[in-house]
């Protein structure tokens, strides 16, 4: 569709109107996606990270979290439904310590996406060749059995799924 | 706050009490931010992209749409209030090209956050040292205006504000 041809008035309401959806998982499918949890956010220096969410673009914002279970402080911005996780490495074996490494400024490090039922969706992802970085999930840092997706199968993105 | 000390059935509701919130803005703020839009995925392969949310994960997934101002093929991806828009660029100086050279998996390229008054926000943002791409707004994909701010202000991650 060539959108350069119609107005600028339309583009909005073309560009939501989700023509053509086929969702593929009918009725009987065994596991359904839901919304967007959180894009995690890698941070070198997180009080900077806090105070730009919080003070300078006003958003709610949690105290800091030592998850000790998981290598990272945590701090969680409240975006509508769906929040920012600023992550800061914890202890020396912090799973974020090599990507802060990668990537001095910070960066994103992965997206959290919901599932109603993690272990139907995880037999049905096998079997569908996207590969998962564990065999069994675990429970995240929301006490929610979560699992990671290979980024190699999902256009490069760490891709966390977390039952709802 | 030592989470590792307190019993795995009271974590979830602990972390997401958003004690000790503090927003800077007052009722006389002269603009507000609200939701995560949309997370922008680059992908090399924009139908195995598709196919992925589609066919593998069931999201509700719009057509393929080309934008030709802003040198992308995009999709739409629905996740609840928020979206994934998965990238792909179109003709020879697409602004993620380079991004797909140094990423050849792809990646995140993006998030976009909403506010009431892209104006009085960039005003704003820019008294506070925070970094703009452009001295004026765009119109965006989604027909509103939009401006990007400077990664190395924030953590590394481009952001895109977007008026709502």
């Amino acid at each position: 569709m060539l959108v350069s041809r119609i107005s600028a008035q339309l583009r909005p309401l073309l560009l939501h109107s989700f023509r053509g959806i086929h969702a593929s998982h009918s009725a009987a499918a065994a596991w359904k996606i839901g919304n967007l949890n959180h894009v995690a956010i890698a941070c070198p220096d997180l009080e900077k990270a806090t105070s730009l969410y919080r003070d300078i673009l006003g958003a709610k914002v949690s105290e800091k979290q030592a998850l000790h279970d998981h290598g990272v402080y945590v701090v969680f911005v409240q975006l509508g439904e769906a929040k920012i996780e600023l992550l800061h490495p914890l202890g020396d074996k912090s799973p974020i310590q090599k990507f802060l490494q990668r990537n001095k400024n910070g960066g994103v490090h992965h997206i959290c996406i919901e599932v109603d039922n993690i272990e139907a969706a995880m037999k049905d992802l096998k079997s569908k060749n996207i590969g998962l970085l564990s065999e069994k999930s675990k429970i995240g840092a929301h006490g929610k059995p979560v699992v990671f997706l290979n980024p190699k199968d999902c256009n490069g993105v760490l891709v966390e799924v977390e039952e709802k």
